[in-house]
């Protein structure tokens, strides 16, 4: 056995195969059998790490809040002294990295959020996260001057994830926008919020 | 065999019996035999009906196309005359119903729009079903004095999409907002949108 496949180098491998499978074949295509497959592992692998199907999927939703984390790097210290301009490039690269680079992630996560409607265990996971990047938005946009930072959270993640659905599974699909577009987008819409 | 089980309704009540599936136990859980099951019909009902498992998803598809148009009823004829008031009245209620009383089509419409990644043939009625969407955000935008009618249907769009699936199955699941902060939430982007 390899460095790259024991411990929490093969435990991340097999969240990154199912997390990879999730993407491009859907809830259906995800079983532990296939995450041996994608993951170039022996038979039964998966079922040693994560026994049944809800575990196979915590460490998957895990593995994507990991993933994401990162992605959402620039978000994670923003101080006053980020004025508008910054908080809008960070969002903006955030919100296009999701739907180029990390597409299929993206993709993931929505299989996920779908599947944690039917699955009270999932949904613990999903609204945690949720909830610190609620916090993040929250307090960006309280230091810019918002007004009503509940309902101007609630706006931007509905324009970031609407983007992210419609640009990876929607309407949008076939006519990404690119960063300034994005990033246009965005500071018309919070402009908005900090206008009135 | 009764009246509500022939022709035309025998369609709707299977294809019915598909998106409530699809809602409750997702991609997964949506098979023939489920479908006869759900619908209260004999065993072989389905498969009669949409024989391959893609026949099946585009009966779905359709059908809930065509009960989308009814719940955005009140877009389908807008005018000149229409001011930015109506416009947000529209949208936003349209909205609002697609997070409650909807709810369980907005869950199908996102199983779909994932399914539709991976099936080409899928794609295509979500296609033109949303293109039409767009042509209709488009002309409302335009007539209300938007000078750039795409950017701001993709945010619009985003928006709304975003809205409902942060609502229906995202970080606001245990949150959903009041129509009054929809109208609110709507109001402030197509002002922002009117005023750049």
């Amino acid at each position: 056995m390899s460095a790259r496949t024991t411990g929490a180098s093969r435990a991340d491998l097999i969240a990154d195969s199912a997390l990879a499978l999730l993407a491009e074949r859907g809830m259906r295509g995800l079983t532990h059998r296939a995450v041996d497959e994608a993951a170039g592992l022996p038979t039964g692998s998966t079922s040693n790490l994560a026994r049944t199907r809800s575990a196979l999927l915590e460490l998957a939703v895990r593995r994507l809040a990991d993933r994401e984390a990162r992605v959402l790097g620039p978000l994670e210290t923003p101080g006053p002294g980020d004025g508008l301009g910054a908080v809008v490039d960070g969002l903006a690269l955030a919100a296009y990295r999701s739907l180029t680079r990390n597409r299929e992630l993206t993709l993931a996560r929505y299989e996920l959020a779908l599947e944690a409607t039917r699955r009270p265990e999932l949904r613990r996971y999903f609204d945690a996260t949720g909830a610190r990047f609620r916090d993040q938005l929250a307090a960006l946009v309280t230091a810019l001057g918002s007004t009503a930072p509940d309902r101007h959270v609630l706006s931007l993640v509905a324009w970031l994830d609407g983007l992210m659905f419609s640009c990876v599974a929607g309407s949008f699909t076939a006519d990404v926008p690119s960063l300034d577009e994005v990033r246009t987008g965005l500071r018309e819409l919070l402009d908005a919020m900090l206008r009135t």
